[in-house]
């Protein structure tokens, strides 16, 4: 069986599958498993990429029944059972795909002037261009110009971006507090925009309104029901819940706004019918597979699928539960047809075990359930989950010492700008 | 006083200047110091770039009379003490340049297909070519292309390309060994190559000795009096001692075979009529000033320097040296002028405190004037210094814990394949 994906879907199901009597690839265009939820603090310099990453080898090296393929998929032939590879394909009997997401901008052209957050090169790109504005406001002459270099919009209030705008507000008042010496780096300017009425609008109203007072307690002011109109290089426009259009002059937009599947999902809608939402995701059956096609499971950020009338969120716990349990359908299936029987199957359950975003230090949200928390006790309960299910031992311990000196000293460790030829508005995207 | 270059000279120099009646401006192209002798440990994905690099403004934060400006120096106009940045000038009374060196391929066109180790892009870029060849020959089907991917030539056998075959040694032999399903990271060939009689030429004979035993025992060939006459990128030709032509098939070559002076020094020479030697190197007077220019100081690779008619190496400690006389120069004047005197300058002195080279585990080599160690004492000596000197002391404590881990369990955390699109071997470089 081949398993597409080495993101927490794929990592999850080839690890479900370690002792099942099954041979089993896993492909993945990468060679590591990312732990995405910490990205936006590498983009922000607080962890470098190493240390969210963990080789996809290493960490499958003990299952022997499991191989690890470093291709890209560029296609599918769901009737004769292969996947296209660059110069090879490859056959299964069973699929679980776990292709992931890319950034979203809602058939805009902003990818190159607001950089989204999804891939390792994303988080160093967008780490580049955030202490760029820095150095460039700096030495730039005209107060102008000098205050839109230090003018931040982050467009999304989800956990990405209130956690990105967080990072930028102790950025600014705390860890370059003192590094220049002709800009003041605490009166940049941040600013978290949402089209929703209000930020974490998954959240209960409560927390929102506590984030929103987290977050400007770090210097970071909030407009929400705003819809961007146009992004380019030297600002952003907007109109205004009242219908009023805006402009903000800004030499720098991050963008957590939106996502979409990968475009794999087209070539497998061309090959099994599966039908496909506005962000391209594949509608699967209740138990995760395409119709018509049994043997391909579709698993995590991929997907579009209603529990209870409510969509199941793209998040990291419900793409581990949906690669596990697809992984456990497959063997099902192994001991069945041992039997001559056939498996029954239970449709998938998303179990939500509650949500957390960080804000600043000691300062975060929490919903688990009817329990609801935010301050120090629920900055507590992030650090030790996120610590908790990072990949890799050695990773854990060096995040918590990274985490640990930021606590002590505000400093962060990974600030470098690499990779810059030009000023980064004007530069093609370089990874 | 302006200082160009935040490397080992022009932060010693800036960091000597802390408390000199003086304004400081350090420019450097890039925002942080980078500790050059790990870079091969950053290549072979022992560590993170964050982990050997200190931002230049954090680490020069409390000296008050010192700012940092992240600018590339274009040009020079000595006459009128100008230096030219991208879009403006600068003025200096007086100036201490350290730009360092770039690889150099002795006007051979090789550099996209061996790249060579001074920069972290050079690193990451290394680091990709040599996880990416096991990765290629792992789906390589032609046992004669897998072959290819499996073969490895490090051309140059001074201290990095003794320490970048150790260490590739160490992934083949160690930490990938399990990793793997259809290859066996073990059969790889590394291959160190040197045009010199024996392998680290700046070492006494029996030194040079024992590390090839050390690098034997990782499964590295050595071979010497060697001349490269070709690479592409299906292989290298050579001709050996015997004058005989000869072609290793390999599709990764890494260069460690030379350096010259970063391009900068032809501007200079241009403007003060200072002379270069062949690698592009400035020559000095004994005071480090450049001829009929006693405000220009040259410090660090940038220079050229007989000292008991031995050239002082292009090593960190002589930089070092040299950054801090400058600046002590420049302050011994400050103080002669208020006393309406002259400063007495006594020439500058390259303080050999000796060479150390890393092969693997446990295995180093060291020469302290007349004393010659090989083995763990020689390694723990090595560990000692470079933790010592490692700048920032966040960084000493995860350089530490990484390789406390890799000692215990030859794991080696940060193996990312990042920025690739293509097969390394036909891609640009990409930072």
């Amino acid at each position: 069986m081949v398993i597409v994906g080495g993101g927490f879907a794929g990592l999850y199901a080839a690890k479900e599958l370690g002792r099942a009597p099954v041979r089993v690839t896993l492909i993945d265009k990468r060679n590591f498993h990312l732990f995405q939820p910490l990205l936006y603090q590498v983009a922000t310099g607080s962890l470098s990429p190493g240390e969210i990453a963990a080789p996809l080898r290493a960490t499958l090296r003990d299952q022997r029944n499991t191989q690890v393929l470093m291709e890209e998929v560029t296609g599918i032939d769901a009737a004769r059972r292969r996947l296209y590879l660059a110069n090879a394909w490859i056959e299964y009997d069973s699929l679980i795909l776990g292709t992931g997401a890319a950034n979203s901008y809602f058939g805009n052209p902003w990818e190159t002037v607001a950089p989204g957050l999804k891939s390792l090169e994303d988080a160093t790109e967008m780490r580049q261009r955030i202490l760029y504005a820095f150095e460039a406001a700096e030495k730039e002459p005209d107060s102008e110009i000098r205050r839109q270099w230090l003018t931040f919009v982050i467009v999304g209030g989800g956990p990405t971006g209130v956690e990105l705008a967080g990072a930028l507000g102790e950025i600014a008042n705390e860890t370059l507090r003192r590094d220049f010496r002709l800009i003041r780096p605490q009166e940049a300017q941040i600013l978290l925009i949402d089209a929703s009425p209000r930020i974490l609008s998954s959240y209960a109203p409560e927390l929102s309104d506590k984030a929103e007072r987290f977050l400007m307690k770090l210097g970071v002011r909030t407009r929400t029901g705003v819809r961007v109109t146009s992004i380019d290089e030297q600002g952003l426009s907007f109109r205004g819940p009242d219908g009023v259009s805006n402009r903000i002059a800004t030499r720098t937009v991050l963008w957590a706004a939106g996502v979409q599947a990968s475009s794999f999902t087209l070539a497998l809608a061309e090959s099994t019918g599966a039908r496909l939402d506005r962000a391209g995701r594949v509608q699967v059956e209740p138990d995760l597979t395409l119709k018509g096609h049994p043997e391909i499971f579709a698993t995590g950020d991929m997907v579009t699928l209603t529990q209870d009338g409510q969509p199941v969120p793209g998040v990291c716990p419900a793409a581990m539960q949906m690669g596990r349990y697809a992984a456990r359908r497959i063997v099902d299936r192994i001991k069945a047809d041992r039997l001559n029987g056939r498996a029954a199957s239970s449709p998938f359950r998303y179990h939500d075990k509650g949500s957390l975003a960080v804000i600043g230090r000691a300062a975060a949200v929490a919903q688990f359930g009817a329990v609801r928390m935010a301050g120090h006790f629920a900055w507590l309960a992030w650090l030790f989950i996120h610590i908790m299910y990072l990949v890799g031992f050695q990773n854990r311990v060096l995040v918590f010492i990274q985490w640990g000196f930021q606590y002590l000293t505000f400093s962060r460790g990974a600030r470098l700008i690499t990779g810059v030829q030009s000023p980064p508005a004007s530069s093609s995207k370089s990874g």
